[in-house]
């Protein structure tokens, strides 16, 4: 039963952060977020060093969904152009839902400005995660340089995420159709 | 002399808020903007309705520096395609600088989240200036769809900025390299 309330209090408070952070960004104080949750200080501090430690635990605890959003089945059809241009078809249908403030990780890394807080290491992770998708499927494709590829497509992504989310672009076919000249201009067909 | 000593206390909050938020982000407080100024709260209130106007003054003060320090002369040399990867030379080399964090206006539409904010309204002009730029080079540069190739550019710009300013990419000609490619495809010689 102990074991049920701590982990039931850990989720409330993951939760409470996920959406507080995105929402309203990294600034959000211990209180709102201990209110929000239905949870006490002295309960959040018994789980967790700090608030960053909280923040830091809910963005790793959203990335395998985040993964799976936005990548196809690991053994899911498709070549690798196809598998490349999913990953810019479902940012693009995220980024058309009202709540859309763009992607998590991109915010957490603009926001904290401190490369060494424990929620830049989870974002710098969900970075590397998906460039490494990309690379892989650069190479797959037969990219004349799989590298520089994958280094453009993350441009794509973090910059069609930080304006869509900001309200200054309505990416509406932007990224798939700059992706599509970048892919063939790598000889990914 | 009254004038003069208003002047400097209004240059001192702006000094203090541009390089307070730009290093530590907009949700500094008034407390600490005010000691790294060197101005008491009650100068600062006589002369701003609150924190929020500050921001957004410091930002609108850097707009012309900023402008002057992506774009050429406007009367400058080169042609069109060269216009527009100067801008991307200037974005490599300000990447480069140990202090650098981003585009400040990017920044600031991540961070504060509400489109309606008075530093969100100057952080758009900004952003609103730059695809004008581009436009018009495009234009010039005979684009097959010059709208199409600056929103593209911004994505570049924008996607960069984040990237570098959060040190999860070192640009080092990747979006030189990737501007051509899209100048090529777009037609623009």
């Amino acid at each position: 039963m102990a074991t049920t309330d701590k982990a039931s209090t850990r989720d409330r408070l993951l939760d409470a952060a996920s959406e507080l952070f995105y929402r309203e960004g990294v600034s959000i104080g211990v209180e709102a977020l201990c209110r929000t949750a239905g949870v006490s200080k002295r309960s959040m501090y018994q789980l967790f060093a700090s608030k960053d430690e909280v923040l830091a635990a809910s963005l790793a605890r959203q990335l395998p969904e985040y993964e799976t959003q936005l990548a196809p089945d690991s053994q899911g059809a498709g070549t690798p152009r196809e598998r490349i241009l999913h990953v810019f078809e479902r940012l693009e249908k995220a980024s058309s839902e009202p709540a859309y403030q763009g992607c998590p990780y991109l915010a957490a890394l603009v926001e904290l400005k401190n490369p060494q807080h424990p929620a830049s290491t989870v974002a710098r992770g969900a970075k590397d995660w998906m460039k490494g998708y990309f690379r892989t499927q650069a190479e797959d494709g037969g990219a004349r340089d799989a590298e520089l590829l994958a280094r453009q497509l993350m441009l794509i992504f973090d910059g069609a995420s930080a304006r869509s989310g900001a309200r200054v672009e309505t990416l509406d076919g932007l990224t798939v159709a700059t992706v599509t000249t970048l892919l063939d201009a790598a000889g990914v067909t």
